[in-house]
């Protein structure tokens, strides 16, 4: 094994240093962002630093860029208070990826990259018809964080729209099934495959499987 | 396509809806982070909610629940400021997955479950021997979220270990290559495949494939 410490890291290229660190903590849920201005203009934006917060009440998070570098997203959800999060599939992960390049003021992605908006349980921002797992959040939370000027966007859980194949008895989601993507860096699109569901853990009892069925 | 509204998720059963709001946000990069005490006790402990907050200066993060529910991990990173962040892999999975489990005080999830604890670069916490990807972080900043009073817990990297041959020419880490997992829900565990890399986009330009190479 190699040890490389932050001094060397610190000494390298701007993009290969950016392309290491950003695979350094994982694969990561990769989902398309979507909001409205007031004049209803839509933007469609790639994320892929969501987290789960908690479940009950139902809060899901994103860390957003600094403002200058990410600019719509994070106005149009201070604007409105409103923004949709869908899955990404094999399908169309280039499209996806491509909603990251800078489009001119007043141009929606959704148009420019080739996905579909739809409007749905009079929510005010569109979804993306073609994702097959998307759900609808309410800003709830919106966190500074002054060491790099990110923002952590958390939005209380509204709607979500699913096919109901996906869900297991017990809850789960199996997004194995759906096929929703994670990513990798800031340009790599990967698939994935379960491997094991295991019960909840006790101190006295040997780790046990369950299904995902 | 079945629409489900939060007040339909509200009135579910607990678990089932702990299930399916955790899968929601998408796949999570899972890691095993260890910590110390005053007196010398290493801590181990399965995390899924890891989230890259940027690379230069080089953060990751992780959210933690509240005081109460896991009490030790972040008490440890409070005592001491450190903390190392261990990927998991097929071969271990069961392992990781147990250190959910309650131990008594005084008791090492280390030796409870059959990990082998590594001290390294003179690092106080020590590194999960097992993993291929491994790092460790000095507590930056320590964000309370009052909506659910979980923490995020920021770390800024301090030295990384790993095999130099899952890093590609422009400093991916092919984390496909090494094995690295994903979790899905509170108990689900899946590896990866790669799908297609895209070189960064622009408006103008159709998108492109680029290679893991």
């Amino acid at each position: 094994m190699k040890h490389i410490d932050i001094e060397e890291i610190q000494s390298w290229e701007r993009f290969y240093r950016a392309n290491f660190v950003n695979a350094l903590s994982g694969f990561k849920a990769v989902s398309l962002v979507s909001t409205v201005n007031k004049e209803g203009t839509s933007n469609l934006a790639v994320f892929s630093n969501i987290v789960h917060i908690g479940a009950d009440p139902a809060l899901i998070g994103f860390i957003n860029r600094p403002r200058a570098a990410s600019p719509h997203t994070l106005a149009n959800i201070e604007a409105t208070g409103f923004f949709t999060i869908n899955h990404v599939h094999p399908t169309f992960a280039d499209k996806a990826h491509q909603t990251s390049a800078k489009y001119p003021e007043g141009v929606s992605e959704f148009e420019a990259v080739g996905l579909t908006p739809t409007f749905k349980a009079g929510f005010p921002a569109p979804f993306v018809a073609e994702s097959m797992v998307q759900y609808a959040l309410e800003l709830s939370e919106l966190v500074f964080l002054e060491k790099n000027n990110t923002y952590l966007v958390v939005g209380s859980l509204q709607h979500v729209f699913l096919d109901p194949d996906f869900v297991c008895s017990d809850g789960l989601i199996d997004l194995n099934k759906a096929e929703s993507m994670v990513s990798l860096g800031v340009d790599a699109y990967c698939t994935t495959l379960p491997h094991a569901r295991f019960a909840y853990a006790k101190a006295a009892k040997p780790t046990t499987r369950i299904d995902f069925a």
